[in-house]
């Protein structure tokens, strides 16, 4: 697919934005990217994902795939190289039952953590999300979540490696520790030292306090 | 795959465990079925599914698969026969896509209206999602999301076309009508008079209002 065009509609510092770019970088892709003013989008990504209306979309050779979970899947569908996912029918419903798990529970849990100014409950309902993690981490007993090497899960799971202690670090509000999340934070640690996903890991830059508290207010506070 | 051993872990009524009824049955599947009392769970229930301990689990030959449309993307991948999803990589993305959105959005904004009691703002929300779909069926002009069969994106949406007009007579809050929503009303009716949906649609059962609105409230409600 040496002629092949793949453009990514991005924003810098975005998570989710960021599963994309990683899965490009997994597979060797080349690819240009289409940064959006998020107070000013553009037609063209209004056109291409007009549901959500949101980064990341990728248009490869002139077909728009919203949504940074499916793109993935689609990435790893369309392009041989890195297994992003399992081969094996079982193994992949495992990995896509964790992605799931991680997108739809755990990292609203702890989005509202921010969005509620770090509320008690808030707190301990994203500590027992998070705790689930902990627990498969230490029952497989891997490095990553993929094993050896890293897969959708840990793709799915880099706001928890990176974004989340920056979030900490801005609003104030820590709550994962080392000490209550020893393999979460390991895990974290070896995840943010893979090549290549260093090489495209957005710079650590901190919004200030009131800035963040207001965002995730506004998304995920309970009113 | 004639010696393969197929349970499906369910309880009655359930429009989730109904995803993976309706998935085994286009693909001609036996299985055998676990009928699960909810409010005291088994023991395999809750060692197959410890993280949400939930209905529906599929076990096949041993191995346990949660979460309905994970399930159904299993099935697909494991069985030949009837295709659920496309097999070329985009199409198969924008089905992913629909289906997430369904799952996601839609959904979690029609039960939010029974968890608030018909509340104007809920409706006004669950009616924005429900134009997208509405839409959605406009622009393709098929009969079904699938096209001219059922999907992926009709199996995740049977909730819509089932239990959202029950859920409605039983509350009796009203709010999808046949002038606002003319292509869904027309594709619910073809939906539930296709023979393999037919087949495992479960009877039309109401329970009194009061039920409705507090298991909703408690789940769904805002505050």
């Amino acid at each position: 697919m040496v002629n092949d065009e793949v453009k990514l509609y991005t924003t810098a510092g975005s998570p989710f934005v960021f599963r994309v770019q990683l899965a490009l970088n997994l597979k060797g892709i080349n690819y240009k990217t289409v940064e959006e003013n998020l107070k000013n989008k553009s037609v063209d990504l209004l056109n291409y994902n007009p549901v959500h209306k949101e980064v990341p979309v990728l248009v490869h050779n002139g077909n728009p795939i919203p949504e940074s979970l499916v793109i993935v899947e689609y990435i790893d569908d369309v392009w041989k190289g890195f297994p992003i996912l399992p081969h094996d029918p079982y193994e992949k419903s495992v990995v896509r039952f964790w992605a799931r798990f991680i997108d739809s529970t755990c990292i609203p849990a702890l989005c509202k953590v921010f969005g509620n100014n770090g509320a008690e409950q808030a707190i301990a309902d994203a500590c027992e999300q998070l705790q689930v993690l902990e627990n498969e981490l230490v029952v497989k007993g891997n490095k990553f979540f993929g094993g050896d090497n890293i897969n959708l899960i840990d793709i799915a799971a880099s706001f928890i490696a990176y974004w989340l202690g920056m979030l900490e670090e801005g609003t104030e509000i820590k709550f994962v520790t080392k000490d209550k999340f020893p393999r979460i934070t390991e895990w974290a640690d070896n995840f943010v030292k893979v090549e290549v996903v260093k090489d495209v890991l957005p710079p650590r830059i901190i919004p200030p306090k009131a800035q963040l508290l207001a965002y995730f207010k506004q998304r995920f506070g309970d009113s």
